[in-house]
């Protein structure tokens, strides 16, 4: 295995449902990561360590995913010079409202990049543009990506316009 | 100077106007404490060794108050035995509301005892509360002052009834 | 039995399978405690009567559970010097923020520290700290709780590098 | 003075300033009433005595203006058969969404009549409504209390017609 | 039938589920009522007859339920002398805010007495509250109507003292 | 097929069995529309060259539905002379409030008339009601549509007052 | 005066100053209007009739501006063929979301297109864009102020890149 | 001057005063920066336009400020390969929320990296963190920056523990 570029953690084995399409996006870039369980509350001294050792280890990027009072992405923010980006995952109340607030109200000099509540998706692609910045083939592979979404919505749009939306429901709904 | 029994932690000296009210009210019992400036994302080093140090400093209680994402006491109840009440700060958007759902909604295993938006005096009232668990003379404290509170309200409604609501508010809008 | 140490009331039985958490952390750390089912709004006579009786009795600290407009919790702590535990409990609307708003925003004097919605389980650990500030024995169970739930993330995290993500999401969901 | 029908209730005289207007308004219609400061917190007894007692001295209607963690009109709802009728009072923070839902919220069993956000003027209205169910001739000088408020819109609005809106602004700021 | 002192008033028959809670109340107390369904947006006429003409049928209070943009009981007691309960009714979205403050936030001069989200039985326990204003009787049974929720919580709590609290949850969930 | 007077655009095929409603309301009162899948995130070019040219293809209302950040209706309206209707789409988060306050916040210049959160069958009326401006014999058809819709609410009340409500909720319940 | 083809009306006269801003707009596009100071609540029977003779008196489109539990625009919207649009008003508590909600949460069949917090400008450009279905002279008077608007924001781009960020932020708060 | 690496845009003129500590972060890190004003919903073309050319053109960060329905962050993300960082801007209602919300809930496939409401200096520092992934300069700079941040809090501390808080407050509200 090649050295992770990209670290993406975990505040409980409950966010790895979510964080696993993290992952997945990096994969289809064929990017490097590791996945890690590590928890602010629960392995503060790991978490010291990770956040201070990460950019030595050749890490570019820390994707960190939690809920609740959702500190994981800030501590790692506050202790690494990489960029950090956080993804609030939904929990049982306040519909993600506590997990975004933790974690976007962050202070000045200690950002996080945050995401959409359970946005982990679009954390993967963050961080493929953020690799793109030095590496022109990356950039070249992020348009084919955006060509892929566009198509995609064509032929979904072209399906609509052949059948009609009676028919598009019903086929969409026995596909979900 | 006693060894502290509490030990007031602030995100930023701009939190201090509201939480000087913790440290009058310590000294209004006569409880032994200290107040420090100390970031969890400017200064988390610092952060993490007072939280480690604090209980065998025979600190008992600490209480923090932070504002925006406010990661302070969170991360500071990871790390020691010691109880921690939090005092959520009023910042420029949400009403408060992202730092009291940054402090309050702690993952299981790690609580903060979560005070009001700018509730710093209960802060204190809820430390000395503590204290007076092993402390019977606290205990006797405690009961003078609630019974202080009480004769406070009792005193304003004689006021009131002795001179009527219009000039009780004239007299209390000249007060305030 | 023992004289019960903490006091769990609740303000409904809908509210035990939540709070039964806290008892069990309770036994967990063989603290003795008593459960109680008591309304501020149904049974306001016997509220007033536990409340001011509770000291008395050899209660060191109350813990109350309850929903919707959360009056117990505040109440109770009007009529005792005992520290007082609230938790929120989750209902049919607002994702608890009723009952969080209505217990978190009590006014000056009379302090509740509040826990997550539905953080039954941490109300029980907040006890244990606080009793542990005057009993050495429970610092060292809870150095050792603390412990014990960092080696369950530690745990979790080497099965995660061990099998991949794919196998742990099948194993958790099918454990879940 | 008469024996008073209404019993209007503040939790802190800083309530008074808004509070007033349930006075003005029931001075306006001629109902005896009586202004008390009286907290759920600061003044437990005294508020639970007033509960108890104020059906046997002839109140009517109970009003409770109260702030934050709101609990006074729905601790004198459970321990009274008299209608209470709430009024949120709007605080530093949230709006006064949490004295709103610390008062609406309330349990199966225990009503309390809940107006607007510093609604204190239909709580004195919502109280003469009440009354006048057993009394025509308060229906009647409620008829002509809205027959008045319909007249000051509609002289608003000739006013308007008359003058253009440049100039009724000019007039509206100069008035406010 | 006798003439109806409480008139229960539907925005929709989606409602009826909920608000069934106020005429089995009533029934209760034996008080007779009426229950209509009438949209402020898709009946206005009659909804606007219904309201101008109640009290000289000879209907004593109105109960709206309402959801969503819920104008029903503030259209209704613009229209009236009479007091207008409101209760707001949960929806697919919003967790029965848009319903709450719909209700609640209503100028000065036409009061809804405005319950909690889904508070239909409470409607029916104000309007007795209300009604026994002037009915000695009314008030006899709404005391006995108190103490019998008291007894309810008690023999819960005798129940709990008694078979422990994991055998109750079992019951419990059974039952639910 | 006619040149579409309406043009009903998603963000996502996952928002057609919400958007469906509109599409039957405009059939049911006769007018031609078209329905496309077109996103604002996914394919920004085909969106904006569908703004541009709207209005020259004959289109007369644009209806954008869409969830989450929802831009489209917004983008559109930047680029198009027609009223632009929005449909917030109800998401996994937020209850809608995200996709409501994305697209209700407009700034100066460039306004979207937005509908309840799922509001799709109240888009195409309200695209009814524009058309009716300039067409009497819509006007006519939206008066005996208004009146369809009270005779329904009638229908139910007699129902009601025939059945009785115990009744009329087993029926209910049994069709939903 | 000409007929008017578009009706302003307002809950009261202090929404006055925000909504001049909707008969501003119409004048520039020289459009005949007029408003009216005219309450679902304190003039409900002049609201009633206002609304079912609107389409007889010419006119075209109805725009309602009101805040707290904001029923007119849905009252009028219920007794009437023309469209309506809603203006909500921000109000002193809840950052008119009150106004909002109950704006724009309407039952199906009775759409009000609503429009920002305080959007009456907006509220006169989607009349605007309405009339100017059926009047192409609109349509291009439209297309001119869309320009104007692109126009006025290049002419600020340019003015910040010749004179560079800090003079130009001197410059506008001297003129704000 | 040399070739931007950063582009920072607004949505208007009025978010300046907030988006220039964006720049002069950037200027504190010697990046070549460029600030434009640009609307998605007034000069769209021109938005759609840079977008598009941005990275041909040399940019390698898009730092994009807006209030309301925040669309500007997201149209251009939808347009680029870039990496777009969005600072959501408080408006008069809401508190920000509107437009954190218009940003941060982005569909898959179209990140934008979101900072605290008004956020704008941590949106230079992301930058800058971004940059520094190929630049190891940077990241030597962002560590002394950090560590200047560090110190800053110890040297308030040290002044702190030196003069007490009474004096520190007086210095403090002095200096603001």
């Amino acid at each position: 295995m090649n050295t992770p570029l990209i670290s993406i953690i975990l505040g409980s084995d409950s966010d790895l449902p979510i964080m696993q399409e993290t992952a997945q996006i990096l994969e289809e870039f064929n990017i490097d990561y590791e996945i890690k369980i590590l928890s602010a509350h629960r392995t503060p001294k790991e978490a010291f360590d990770f956040a201070q050792n990460a950019a030595n280890r050749g890490v570019k990027i820390i994707i960190a995913g939690a809920g609740g009072a959702a500190h994981l992405a800030g501590i790692i923010a506050a202790l690494t010079t990489l960029p950090v980006i956080g993804v609030p995952i939904l929990g049982k109340s306040f519909d993600g409202l506590d997990s975004l607030l933790s974690m976007v109200q962050m202070p000045s000099g200690i950002p996080v990049a945050t995401m959409a509540v359970n946005g982990s998706k679009n954390a993967g692609i963050l961080a493929v543009k953020i690799l793109a910045c030095s590496n022109p083939e990356l950039t070249k592979k992020l348009t084919e990506y955006q060509q892929k979404l566009a198509q995609t919505v064509s032929n979904k749009n072209s399906k609509l316009q052949k059948i009609g939306y009676q028919q598009y429901i019903k086929d969409f709904l026995n596909k979900n």
